[in-house]
């Protein structure tokens, strides 16, 4: 049997690396200062089981999933991580094995990102269950935004698209395709990408939801439209192979989701400046449309506009 | 039928009151930055149905149970409330009208200790559970802890201990008793008290767990010992009158939790102080113990030792 206080000094205490402000897990809070000329980027996730993972995964998977979905925030506002808060919702009947894994995911996560845990709570549930808070530090207003945008702007988008959801469809129909499920279950949040946008990036963010509808995100909070070109839409070649067998491509790719590349506008005068970022980071960085006038937001293969019946993730359809 | 961006518009982001780090909830993160000559005291809670409440409780009410026990965790470290994040996870059945109940709970709450709302994350659940970040501020290196108690200190708690444990009992027995529910349903943090200890408390937190176990987090954190004398223990009259017909009265109070009340521990010669305290904040404060040496937490009934079979909550026993 699991017990939260054994699960705290065991598992949880040394992930805080003895960052003096976990204060070892033992207090009612943590402590935390922003240094001076940085502000703080703080994001909050929920993950649910059979909403945001299946519930049969490994648990050192779905501990990389939970953070680097969190971590990918703070990309998308162009900051560095910091540190993180997490509540473990578990049932009853998890046993210490699943415990042990699931921490060993975690560590892997902060070493990868240089960041450590600074408190939370563990409580019994009856649906597997995580919250993450995590935060990051960014120079005093410099943080990106999703309300920048302009008339004209390009939009560009990092890494491939749609290879996420290529990689869940390939799981629920048993189909033996590690590239993809790898895509799908270990996102690469784009933290150098994020710190190297500002200055050049006029609005930023991640995709979580699907391209087409974190766009509108961008085009509501910018006040402008904005088009994508299905041509330009970078699909990698495992993806490009799987696609034909697929219902709905243009659903799959532009409304599938969980990519977790950044998804960012910016001046056409920049278009010199990024192809040698690409190239730096050995990162595709590629443009897939236009910032517009007025408030519609378009997908167009070859100039025909194409309508899809769900533009992104709704939790309660 | 619910979505989870109308419910963000409509209900959440008025309750950012304009705070600019929110930015209008309609980023990826939100945006903070520590005051000079403060320190950020941050804590985490996950709140599932069938653990932490029964699950028809009315919204408002849920709603204030899920902040107040946050900011009694502020109140816990001597912090003033800042800001929380708040991450809702939704059956898919949930109504428009239990969340319009809900975010009227939180505007309340909101407006009582002066908070807003800084982000978070909507999602659906197949079981209703939330979790808050909330977030206070102390001066820098002024947080009260849980690990400066010393031999010879006095141990206080505030308020009255065991009506929430009974308040739970008279819902689950259908007895009639609004005081004592009230107290289970609407938890006072000890904001102020928790001010006006920096420099007299050499340890503090709140009594979530139960009062014997949270006392024995102090003393291992402490690395002493304590005894704690039932006859000293501030009982309310309400309480008092349904004691009698409870099977284990030392185990519903000394165990039963979920009081929210400070319990701090000083040393003697802050006595007379703590008292004028008391009658200042108009709120008992109550010596019922000592810190000794050796590392046992000891419950006395006139001087016999009192043996609970539960010393407090545990989530997976």
């Amino acid at each position: 049997m699991i017990n939260e206080f054994e699960i705290i000094k065991k598992h949880l205490s040394p992930l805080t690396n003895n960052n003096v402000g976990a204060l070892a897990l033992t207090d009612d809070a943590a402590l935390f200062k922003t240094p001076k000329g940085y502000d703080a980027v703080i994001t909050k996730d929920a993950i649910v089981t059979g909403v945001h993972f299946i519930g049969d995964e490994k648990p050192e998977l779905l501990a990389h999933k939970l953070l680097r979905v969190n971590i990918s925030d703070l990309a998308a506002m162009g900051a560095t991580p910091h540190s993180y808060f997490l509540a473990l919702m578990l049932p009853k009947a998890t046993d210490k094995k699943w415990i042990k894994s699931f921490a060993k995911g975690l560590a892997e996560v902060q070493q990868e990102f240089g960041i450590t845990l600074m408190g939370g709570d563990t409580t019994s549930s009856p649906t597997l269950a995580f919250s993450v808070t995590a935060i990051g530090l960014v120079k005093s207003g410099k943080a990106l935004k999703r309300s920048g945008a302009k008339i004209g702007d390009d939009i560009f988008v990092s890494g491939t698209i749609g290879d996420s959801a290529l990689g869940l469809y390939a799981i629920k129909n048993k189909i033996n395709n590690p590239f993809l499920i790898n895509r799908y279950q270990i996102p690469q949040p784009r933290i150098q990408l994020g710190q190297e946008l500002h200055g050049i990036a006029s609005s930023c963010m991640d995709i979580s939801d699907g391209l087409l509808q974190d766009l509108s995100h961008i085009a509501k909070a910018s006040n402008v439209g904005a088009e994508i070109y299905w041509q330009n839409i970078p699909i990698s070649q495992v993806a490009k192979k799987l696609l034909p067998s697929v219902k709905n491509p243009y659903q799959m790719i532009a409304a599938g989701g969980d990519d977790y590349e950044l998804l960012f506008t910016a001046s056409p005068k920049f278009s010199a400046k990024l192809e040698i970022l690409s190239k730096k980071l050995k990162l595709p960085i590629t443009k897939i449309g236009k910032i517009t006038s007025g408030n519609q937001v378009l997908l167009l293969d070859n100039a025909k506009q194409v309508n899809l019946s769900v533009k992104g993730y709704n939790h309660f359809e």
